[in-house]
């Protein structure tokens, strides 16, 4: 992933490095298992341990230079790496990776980056969520007009719209956990997987000390159908950023401006149109989830591997392993500072509620009509007929509020008068659940 | 879905007559519960199910076909519905839907359409994990070559194969329940989901009568990212699909040949050449598998709806909800009567097991040289000198197998004679695990 | 494709019977072409046209049902209509397929499907460049606030809005005639395409007669990298259609209003809120693009087919063939009805671009002030003061528009009167390149 | 992208050195063409491009930090590249940039790295179809045995198999050279595209300058159905990658052996099993098309920009403009090399023809049958019989080839004897159209 949209913490995770570090540690332990069981020397892996430790330990830039320059040589990155681990352990090397494989170490060890950047991405979403509970209480009974296909529709409250966006990051969490899961396996399963040349309580003493679970059938390789789940997982929770990052950039609008993203002071709109303040973060969030998206498929189609494996899935995973996780743990963090920082015009999306004159009330009208005795059929025309003329005149001089041309009809009238219809129309009766869906959701309200 | 490829179960679900008998049972059901809170008169309810009921049930293509011309003047199916309900049950029809939006009952509808389509693929992947673990028992000990990269690599079972693909589908029907989960909830929360023109306890009744949790915040729709889940999990079920039938297409190559499609009497392989018996069956498997994944990224694209909602997400879901439920449900069962009748020749395997001169018992003399005292570097020399020495000369008059160039080679008599090295390549040892494995997989070996 | 997003033409191209009929032509020039080198009697090709030609004329759901019959015995669909086809041509029938196999039939008459699609799309892009023209030119001069980022930005007109679709749309034809030449390709090459058992000239003759061109290499299939740059186009035309159906979307939107989808007498826009116009078409059209985008990716997967050929491009091809087509043929259809009938109010797109109190005149301030003489940081700065004291203060009593701040900063008065910031600010200068875009898009103004 | 599946040249255009100086370039002609007209001075313009010129080209490290530093106060890159500009040029700078927006320099530096990248891919097809040509015309009339659904179906010559590649790839240069004037063009129209502040023959003078063609239409962006044309070509020709690598997969396996991957020494095959050559480049291929494949979708979903323009399509194409290029760019070379080197069995391909007992003549045995008089049923069912016959006895003691079967078969032996039969299936007759169909791809034979 460019530099523009990662963060150190995950960017850690997927160095080089870091990557050989676990190797080591999965051979180390490996070794260790096998020693308690005989299968080697037990001073091979007290040397692997000692030896080896530090010699992980101090991997740098210039020491994954000179990994990458024997894999030049062999073409193979994992021979490479125990060569060079190899010459510092000395002769006791030859006991490390016995009856492994080298996708015991590469799958052992994606799942332990994989788990570790669910881990990150987990707590990002719990940071998100913390900002989203707060303006949503903020803003419980703040009211704005609530819209279905981008038209007014009826009222609703600011703490409901981000209740809603709660409640989906709290789905997103589950589903993170569950994709955790989904890849936290190990697998020491040795040649095609059958464990013919590796003890199955090796498999089950390196995962205990990751903190994995042992994968019941590795092929020699850890099925791919966890990494497809884990990577839609992302997919998903990229979409729902972007459900959040649209909302904002609509109530951004120029003509909506009920919300902005901060202004940095320093910060320029645009190099030629100063007054411009734009939702550029939430613009690049709904970019980012296209990106997050489009990594998906890829996952998928990595699933069918040809019979016990083939390799065909690494270039992907190389790529996409780092790339969806640093992407979605950026746009995550992003979205939490917009949230965290969101200008909110309470006194704007009172006035863009009233902008149409009162129609947005006429759903309230038509069920008190209907309960005063009039057929749904006649009460949908009457209150299509005073909408239809607050609606054409809107805006010329010879509007008449909703609530006038109400009161204009004989047919209305003759079940309703103002006093009835003020308190049909009374606003407070719109956020009358508001309590109850916040006490479904947050569990307090 | 075209009919090729649809099952009758999986079909009657999304016929247009079961659609409206589920947004009946739905307004019946909020009709009740209305009438039960004295939102409406009981006797209003009494008349929705007592005359609508029969209305409903009796719905066939004449009747759809009358709702579908109300609606091409209302352009808009839901008053289509009602209007031609209403019809039926007279006055008291005025009181059905009260307070309640469309998507109310469009989106419970689809709902209870999804969670039966699911109960239906769930008893697909039982039925299949039946055959799965039928033939795997019936070949746990079948010896056939693995193969890494489509390259002989060591000995494995069939029955450990085909233990793999079990594994894979319990995890995917786990993915289908939790997937089931995730849409399996109901929203009658009136206009942009305030519930302030329809109580919290209407939707908790028919949520409950439905079998359905209720949304903790519908914005008039049930959120998206719900039915991301669910369709992104088809795609994953898909792609194991994908994979199983990819093993079948490999094994039944003229050069493997070591399984084959049952060939029903009558059945014509090719216009042209008589003699052909093509996996026709699993390559349909393996486009199937395309389709469904095809559906995943439309139904993430609909999770970003506009403000409280639009409906661009609903021409997306008359489509992929049917197709690729239907897809899918016509996969597995094509899948699983496959697997029933798929044609094992174990001594084909057997064959091609031995074909490469003995060279695939390679790692298990690297494994007896080091234990043997040899370095790792030696081992992997020697064994690679027997190797290329077989493997080279294969198939010519000069060909001698890899025991043979072993013992001619004088590293490796120094530490072995004939009888360790039988012992060290006994094919046995190549499935010490296989039991171990069978017990994490069935509970049982 | 579901029957409501389906046209009869171009349905009809994708009807079983119709597929038989381009089946039995293309059997039909082939045994012409035969004949005439003397590889089968002239009588056999005579009977074949006379005999067959009526009886495949003939074919409706009766006989398909017949020839489906065949099909479930030989499970072979070719060998069943060459059956069914037999027993009406008689003993002449044997020299029918001669040398050919079923893809000979089945992708060359794939072929003619998607290039008569292709010409119904083509048709559909020349209605929709009509309508966007006249559309264009009558708005050509409209003004109205060009918008980035949703943010008022700088006058435009809502013609150059709609010549940029316009343009997009003649590449997408263009696009499209591209993508049919691709697929316009026949293959009668016998068995794994060698035409050693059919003669090229053969070939060439059925290309002919149908319009087609000769596939140079065909493996038995036409290979699949052409169909799946034709889906890509179809994706690509669909995701011009969101961009213009996005467009009005947030034209009608409650706050811009600007322009409204047709509202049919009769149509009713919600079961509960009765003013409301919702822009359904373009919201509908917004998942139909994403349904067409969908098809895209299977079509991509079904390049790297085995060998000389497998089949599991077919059932993603029975599918996304005809659905592609046929909805992207609806959208367009739809797209360019809506756009014919799309009401268009100048007044509210003037209200809109002097809404911000003159900021969106901003530009051409900057530029004024740095000819006058002014460095661009300080013209930044005094646009950027004016600009901001317009916005703060915007809808408040103490609200004073762009202009009136401009003219209190002695910074710019220094440099230009009120003459001369109204020059600046004349509206008139926003359109002078106009003529200019029209006449390069349209080449007339 | 990741260093390893990067190459240098391509890598050097999407370096932010050299974004930096294409930027600057458009700056440059952009005042020089400004100064012609008369709109800035002639002197500033020569120092834009003698103080710039410079500047721009010593852009290193160091540099680019400097300009990210301005960056992270300004939030806005091209002013902050403009600022860092203006240090180096003096006053003269204010004339830079006048009456353009930031996206006139972005989408036209995107237009000329783009076309860059399509040269070099361009480049690269080139140097693939050398090989492809160069290898086909070597193993022309090698024959080896067709295969459809993995099945043998009837010889072919390897040289055919490659001449399909190579016609597919010709195919993917026609497209790659399309997409390239796809997005060859350039946008210098100032706000939301009016060219009011920018004459449109600035624009003209920088478009011919840099080779691009103007944008008709640029809503102050170039319009994202170019990009998305651009995009989904690469992952068409990713697809054709796969094919070709698929091939080569399928070819080396065990049991087929037909070709190999060229072994480097020194390279090891597997950490266990030394005998192991496996075709790690074509897996790596075929998982660097599922990456490719990938981004296609996100470019799609980038064409449905807001108004004029947001910028949700700009964090999309930092990560897939480089990376889907640099991916296609690598395999496309690593694909080149791979052919270059593949090593090809002949007697393999000869053994496995003869493999099934003949039965892969069935088809020339049918056809010279039913020319002999037997009608097209009973020499189906004739041949059908001894091929069965001969399929079913394969490996056996009692196997007896396909040619004694039908020797064997009174109602063969009826119409033709053994010097008839030897005559029909004359291997010879299967390559009678290979010279033709060379011709067709090649131009010669």
């Amino acid at each position: 992933m460019v530099p523009r949209y990662s963060r150190p913490q995950m960017d850690a995770i997927w160095s080089p490095a870091e990557r050989f570090r676990i190797w080591f540690e999965i051979e180390a332990l490996a070794a260790e298992a096998m020693a308690e069981l005989g299968t080697i020397p037990a001073e091979a892996a007290r040397a692997i341990r000692e030896k080896g430790g530090p010699r992980a330990a101090a991997i740098g830039p210039a020491e994954v230079e000179a990994i990458d320059a024997i894999e030049r040589v062999t073409r193979h990155d994992v021979i490479a790496f125990l060569t060079f681990m190899g010459e510092g352990i000395g002769p006791e090397a030859r006991f490390m990776h016995q009856g492994m494989t080298s996708s015991d170490v590469l799958d052992t060890a994606f799942a332990v980056q994989l788990t570790r950047a669910a881990d990150l991405l987990i707590g990002d979403i719990d940071a998100l969520l913390i900002q989203l509970e707060r303006r949503a209480f903020e803003h419980k009974l703040t009211p704005t007009i609530g819209r279905s296909h981008g038209i007014h529709a009826e009222p609703t409250t600011f703490g409901l719209k981000l209740a809603g966006h709660y409640a989906e990051f709290v789905r997103n969490r589950t589903r993170l956990v569950a994709a955790r899961a989904e890849i936290a396996t190990c697998a020491i399963s040795g040649p095609v997987g059958t464990q013919a040349s590796v003890d199955p309580r090796v498999e089950a003493f390196v995962a205990g000390h990751l903190g994995l679970a042992v994968e019941p059938v590795s092929t020699q390789v850890i099925p791919r159908d966890r990494h497809a789940a884990f990577f839609a997982t992302l997919g998903i929770v990229a979409s729902g950023i972007e459900r959040l990052a649209t909302e904002v950039r609509h109530l951004q609008r120029s003509e909506v401006r009920e919300a902005e993203e901060f202004f940095h002071p320093g910060q320029k709109g645009s190099s030629a149109m100063p007054h411009k303040r734009n939702p550029v973060l939430s613009e690049n969030l709904t970019g980012l989830a296209r990106l997050v998206r489009g990594y998906v498929t890829p996952a998928m189609e990595n699933v069918a591997l040809w019979h016990e494996r083939d390799i065909s899935h690494s270039s992907v995973e190389r790529v996409i392993g780092p790339d969806a996780t640093i992407a979605l743990d950026f746009a995550l963090a992003r979205l939490t500072g917009m949230m965290e920082k969101l200008v909110i015009y309470p006194e704007r999306m009172q006035a863009n509620l009233e902008a149409l004159g009162g129609v947005v009330h006429s759903q309230k009208v038509l069920l008190a009509l209907t309960q005063a005795g009039m057929s749904r059929e006649a009460a949908y025309a009457a209150v299509q007929r005073a909408a239809m003329a607050t609606w054409t005149a809107l805006g010329r001089p010879e509007a008449r509020d909703f609530r006038t041309n109400l009161l204009a009809d004989a047919e209305v009238t003759a079940l309703m008068d103002a006093a009835a219809l003020d308190a049909a129309m009374d606003p407070a009766r719109d956020f009358v659940s508001v309590d109850a869906i916040f006490t479904r959701v947050f569990g307090r309200a």
